[in-house]
Formats: structure tokens, sequence, C-alpha cells
């Protein structure tokens, strides 16, 4: 519970733009993911980064937990008020601020969506790739360091963020960085917040990078044997440097589900979806020499969607994976997890997590943005099963194992939030403690959105 | 000077490692910048992690500075003792730990130069792109976050370094992540120690990404009218996506000392060097589009370097900028600086700051990295006027609160050290006291190469 003073001073700050009550506060403590939800005790809807740095203020005179919210599409339980405190929904931050297109960048507030921002800048020849599954908010993609589809080719948000402005514990507001694409200059303040999660400050407005939209576009389906077969092609297409856009990974049992959901007509096989782009030229010879090598690891014939309709219908089946997993079973809840390793360790990686599966009682189908060794396991489950529960937390718990053993992380673009907490301490052994000691001294009464990354 | 116990329990550590002779001093104190040497007060030559980690102990106990050293190429004074102190020298360290050909990575001891690993590359088909024009350490080249001309395509430090090694303040020994890609699993400690020049601890080890050696390569010179019409043919050459590799301008000024100092067939004008990597045709098609572009802003024909021999003549031509510029007046001292803006600025940058030169007694060459806005006055020097120093030194200043007023950095590439430290305030405001807190939690003795990024 929030004090009535806080309650009372708050509504000084926003006046009706506070809401206490329980249908908003369940959805703002509810995310994407099996955790169980965890309603603040105050929902707030600031306008700007003076309002966000008022609650924060008032927070901190309260010690009372601050939750920054986006579009609440968390998979680790982000957005959970698991010790109560004040959501501040960034949603109503919305405008974009400044498009440079000469400069490639733009400025938006953290609360925009990806495809608010690409629908924006649909007259501009321009766009921004980052595409995690969900429609998040940007301010919600810096904190979690999303990526998705397309990082193979355009990075993560680690590499696409130039700068944030940020409300400090403290109600300080400050701003990270320039529009400059490199710098020299002090420490990487910004790649300290991206990622943080929002437990060292609330990012309220951010810069990314944008980029030209290519001027030929051409994606492709290729069944192989085996999963390994397909990470060997994968492989050698990232060595011959050819910049493909995306490469993913289906394994049988999610092209099942894919087929089914979307009457498709592919096989049931471990698959690899491309998407290739640049110049006419450029893309059908990065296709010719990408099927060759798929050729060499037994992969079927390239089946092409080059125009638009086809290829937003192949990324749509793709980007369905988890409904069509979903839809296996009617009722069940999903759980999606992922690890990311070194390439040369992740067939291995998938195969030994499917062993597991097999050996368990569980349905799960497993996606992978492959060209950056990144896979995701959807675990099908009864909501009503605990044992079920339990299974999947401990094949989550061995996959992590495995992923970090072989030198890769625990989770390579879903975040931390409370799901990951306990795989940190294996995952980095000392350099936790300088984690501990950051958030100690950025956020030394630990109200910025406690217990999720570090316990 | 350090103190005889000091000097004698590094001796138990170290052996015969250890050097105060003034020579080695003084060498050791001694950058590539025209900031006054400063020698240390002492030596030492460590072979591992765990010595560095000793030598940093000891240190701390005796409240003494400890200040790394890789090839002593730093542009801003980064190694000079300037409050006295133990150098660290890891030249020593200088092994190839691990090459992962399918993983696209290495792990190199931080005394490996950039050199070093593409000779030891040169038979897997693979390379390391960053390339400061000096043969810089790897450990180095992290701390500075460097990069060069291959920038535009392959990034800098900061993406390129996927985790480091490093001897914290008090000894510890951490690793900063895994080899994964891409990992959001807790807070990025690899950027805060990449461009942290020392700072915060000393880099040890690291594993940085590889890429394939490209099908082929190509090179091209073209003159333009003007600068403004140079950058204008980068703008565009940027937003139509084609993956340049290089992309460099040398302002008339600078045209003129190369073509005297290599005997060179070009015209005394601003001119872009360009490279294209990638297979046969699409290095063809991407130069061919280039080349369209340029003529829309009356670029000459292209010059082109194809044979290996003639592009590595071309390169070098442009890696002796400095050599150039410096044999316009015999005798002369060197002073390189640089800025970074968003590109639509750049030059308007440029030609504000070329007007300066213009209006002083000076005499100074421009090169500029044009994709990411980064560009470098060497201004030319007689080592006796201290009166030519206090006008390279103003027009420092105005170029960098220009580039600032710009939304652009007060150095692109060569970091702080002593000579841009009091930039920071203008470049960051408030978040230069989010640096200053940082230093204090990570090195609460300031021992750290103190002075340098931070005043």
């Amino acid at each position: 519970m929030v004090s009535d003073t806080l309650l009372a001073d708050v509504k000084k700050v926003l006046g009706e733009r506070v809401s206490t009550s329980e249908v908003v506060r369940m959805h703002h403590g509810t995310d994407e993911s099996h955790h169980e939800p965890a309603p603040p005790d105050l929902v707030v809807f600031p306008e700007t980064s003076d309002e966000v740095a008022d609650i924060v203020r008032l927070c901190a005179s309260h010690r009372t937990p601050v939750i920054p919210f986006g579009a609440g599409t968390s998979l680790e339980g982000g957005v959970g008020a698991i010790n109560g405190g004040v959501c501040i929904d960034l949603s109503g931050m919305n405008r974009i601020v400044q498009i440079n297109a000469d400069d490639l960048d733009v400025t938006v507030e953290a609360g925009v969506t990806r495809k608010q921002l690409n629908q924006h800048l649909r007259d501009t020849g321009l766009f921004f790739p980052i595409d995690p599954g969900a429609d998040a908010t940007l301010g919600g993609m810096a904190s979690t360091r999303a990526s998705g589809t397309n990082a193979v080719r355009y990075g993560t948000m680690r590499e696409n963020v130039l700068n944030v402005t940020v409300v400090l514990a403290d109600g300080k507001i400050i701003k990270t960085g320039s529009r400059a694409k490199k710098s020299a200059a002090g420490y990487d303040l910004t790649r300290i917040l991206v990622g943080a999660e929002g437990t060292l400050g609330v990012i309220t407005e951010l810069t990314v990078r944008l980029y030209g939209v290519p001027e030929a576009i051409s994606a492709a389906v290729c069944a192989f044997p085996s999963v390994d077969a397909a990470i060997q092609c994968c492989i050698v297409t990232m060595q011959s440097g050819i910049p493909v856009a995306r490469m993913e990974l289906l394994d049988a049992a999610q092209m099942k589900a894919c087929i089914e959901y979307s009457d498709l007509s592919y096989q049931a096989a471990p698959t690899l979806f491309f998407e290739f782009h640049g110049s006419q030229s450029a893309v059908r010879e990065h296709a010719t020499t990408v099927q060759e090598i798929a050729a060499e690891y037994d992969g079927s014939e390239f089946k092409w969607a080059e125009k638009t309709e086809d290829r937003n219908q192949l990324w749509q089946a793709r980007h369905d994976a988890l409904y069509a997993a979903l839809a296996m079973k009617p009722g069940a809840r999903a759980w999606s997890t992922d690890v990311c390793v070194p390439i040369s360790g992740l067939a291995e990686c998938i195969a030994e997590t499917r062993k597991d599966i097999e050996a368990s009682s569980l349905l799960a189908t497993m996606v992978g943005h492959v060209g950056e060794g990144n896979f995701h396991v959807i675990f099908i489950l009864d909501p009503n099963d605990t044992a079920a529960f339990s299974e999947a937390q401990h094949i989550n718990d061995r996959m992590v194992s495995r992923a970090i053993a072989m030198d890769g992380t625990c989770t390579g673009e879903h975040g931390v939030g409370i799901g990951k907490r306990r795989c940190l301490e294996q995952e980095f052994g000392g350099a936790l403690d300088t984690m501990r000691l950051l958030k100690q001294t950025l956020d030394p009464l630990n109200i910025m959105n406690p217990g999720k990354i570090l316990i």
C-alpha cells in the first residue's frame, strides 16, 4: 500500500492521471510470461520527463518502489510489483521528438512502440529494424536490451541506442550521450542503462539509429534433414560474410505447429527462414550463394517469397510461432525461455535440450535466431498442472547451465526479470558483486524496480 | 617516488621484471601526443592476470597510482604518470589464447597488437578490422574505445569486444561476459570497461569478434570541388544502405601534403578514399552506384586500385597522413585532435574549423572517417613556439564546443586522457556526476590511472 500522503502528493503533480482501480493495477502487474502477476499499489500516467522525475522524487522520499511500464510485454516478470509500489506507465509519452533523416537517427519518447515508429517513418525511406515479437515500446526494448529476427544484420538495442534520457533514483534527469555515431568520451552510461530493466533509472526518451529501406527484399524457406545440418549451413553462411538480414530456425515440432496453425505447405522438418536485403542483384547473388551452401548440407530447394504479401505471410507464420505452439493444446499456457551460445555449440545445445524435453512429459517447440546462436524453447503447459511447471523449470535450469558451460549466456534477449536471477551467479561469478555495487551506488534506497535482475 | 617497501614487495612478485631505469620510465610516460611526458616511478612487466592483480593489490595497500601501458600510442596523454606511480606494461601478455573460427571470435591477452593478431589469423580466412593508425594493443584499443577507417562497416571496439577480463582496483579479477554474440543478462560491465582508459581497472584479456576476409576488395579515389560536395555524396551513400567498408575524407591541405610526401598523381582537392568489400559482383555494383552518386555532386572519375599492391599504396598514403603533414614543416611536432558530429553537421563543422585555422598563424590538415561524422585536425607546430600551442588549444576548444552544440562529442576515437577532460562538463552536464560516482565506487582510493578522463 502506498501511504495517503504519497497518493495526495502524486495527485498534486498529475491530477487525475493516477489510478488505484483494481483492473488497472492488475493489468500493470501482468506481462506475457508464465510468472504470477504482481499488481502495483498505484499506477501513474506522466507525460513528461519532469513529471516522471517528480514521481520518482516523491517515491524516494517515501521509500516506495518505482516500476516503469511500457507495453507490458516482458517475458520474465519484468513489470511485476513484487514489493508493491508505484507503476509509472510511460505509454502517454509517445511523441516522435525528432527525425534526422540525413543522420539516420530519430529521437523518441520512451512510450513510442516499434510499430508506431515504423508507421511514422513509412514515407521517409527509412526504418527501424529491431523487432521483438511483441509491439513493445522503445523504452522497454532499450531496458531489456531487446533484439529479434533482424539482429544478425542490424544488431540489437545495445548497438542501436545512441543515447537515453533517464530519471535516476534521486529524481535527477540526465542525458547519457550525444547523437554522434561513435564517441570515446567518458564512461558509456548509455550502455549501463540499456539492459538495466529499470533497476537503475527510468528511461523517458532515447535516440536510436535508423536504416534505409533496402531496394530489394527477398525471403525463402529451406528444410534440412537435421537441426545440425541447418546450423552448419548458417555457420558457413556467416563465415562467408554474406549479410543475411534474417536467418531463423524452426525445429520440426515448431514447423508442425506452424503448418497446422497457418495451413502452410511446408515440411515438418528442421527449417531455416531466410531474408536478404540489398540491391536487386545483391539479393539475387546472396540468395544463390546461400542456396549452394544449403545444398551442401542437404537442404531442400528454396521456397521463395519475393512479393510483399508472400513475404508478410511467411514472417507472419514465424511471428505466430507462439500462438501456433499454443494451439497444439487448447487452454494451455506458454512459457517462453531463451539462451544464447557461441554458434559452434548451438546444435549440441538444442539437441541436448530436445532430449530433455523428450524425456519429460512436456510439449515444447524451439525457434532460434541462429546467426547469433540464440534460441527459444516454448513450453506448452496446462496452467493448473504445477508438476509440469516444475518440469519446465528443471529443463530450463539444465538448458541455462548447458549454455553457460559453453561460454554462452542465460538469456539472449528476454532479460533477467525475476525468472533468471538465480542464473547470474553461475554466469558471472565474481562480476556479479560488481553489478550489485553498481546497483547500490545508483539506487541506494533500492526503490528502482526492486527485486529484478539482482536478488 | 614509490616506497622501498612497495618496490621490495613488487620484486617478490615479479623478480627481475621491474625497472626503475630513467630511460625505461621516460619511455613509459611518453605517448604519441603533444602532451608533456610524465614518467612513472616504476615500470613492471607482468605475464599473467594474477601477477597484475598482485601488483594492483600492493599499489592499493600503498595508495600508489597504477597506470596500464600497451603500445604507448595514446593521443591524449593517456599513459602519463601525472601523479607518479607504477606503470604496468602489458606487452609481455601477448598470447593469442583461443581462436574460435566457427564462432568468429578470438580471445587474446591485452598486450596482443592488432597487426600481430591479423598476422596470426592470415591462414584462417578471418580478420580483425579495427585499425587505429598505430599498431596499438587490443587492451589499449578496448580501453580507449578505438576505431579507425573500417568503423563505418564493422563498428568500433564498443561493438566488437564480447568480454574483458579485468583486474579491479582492489585486485579482484572478474570476467565481464561470455562469448555469446548478444546477451540480455545483467548490467553491461563489458561496455563500462571499454573506453574507461584504465581508470576503473586493468584489462588483461579480451574476446573480440572476427570477420571473414571478403572475396573481393576494391578501392578508389574521387576528388570533389568542395568538402561539402564530398560529404553530401557520403550522406546519400549511407542512406542508400551501400555497405562501404571505408569512406575517408582528406581536405585539400591534407591532399597537398600527401601528394608531395608520397609522390602521388592526385589533385590537391577535397578527396574521398573508398573501399568496397564483398563478392566480385557486389563490389562492382556498390562501386558503380557510389560512382553515380559522386557524379551527382561533381566528383571526379574514380581512380581505381584493385590490385593488392595498388590498394596498399593508396591506404599507406592515407595512413601516412600524419607524417605527410609533418613533412610540410621540418622539425615540427604534430597535435592531432578529433571530434564526431551527426553527419548533417559535418560540412559546417569542418568549414568553420577551417576558417579558424585560416584566421590563425597555424598550419593544419584535416582527415575524416566521414561515415560516422568523425574528423581529425592535425596541427603542425614548432615545438618551441608556445604561442602556437595556445592558438591550437583555442581552435581545438572552439571545434569541441561547435561539435557539442551540434549534438556531437568532443572525441570520436582518441579518448579523453588529460587533453579533453575539461570538455566533459559541456558534453554531459549532470551525467558527469554519474560518471564521477562510478569512478568513486569502483576505485575508492583513486589509484587507477588517476587524473585521466575525470579531473
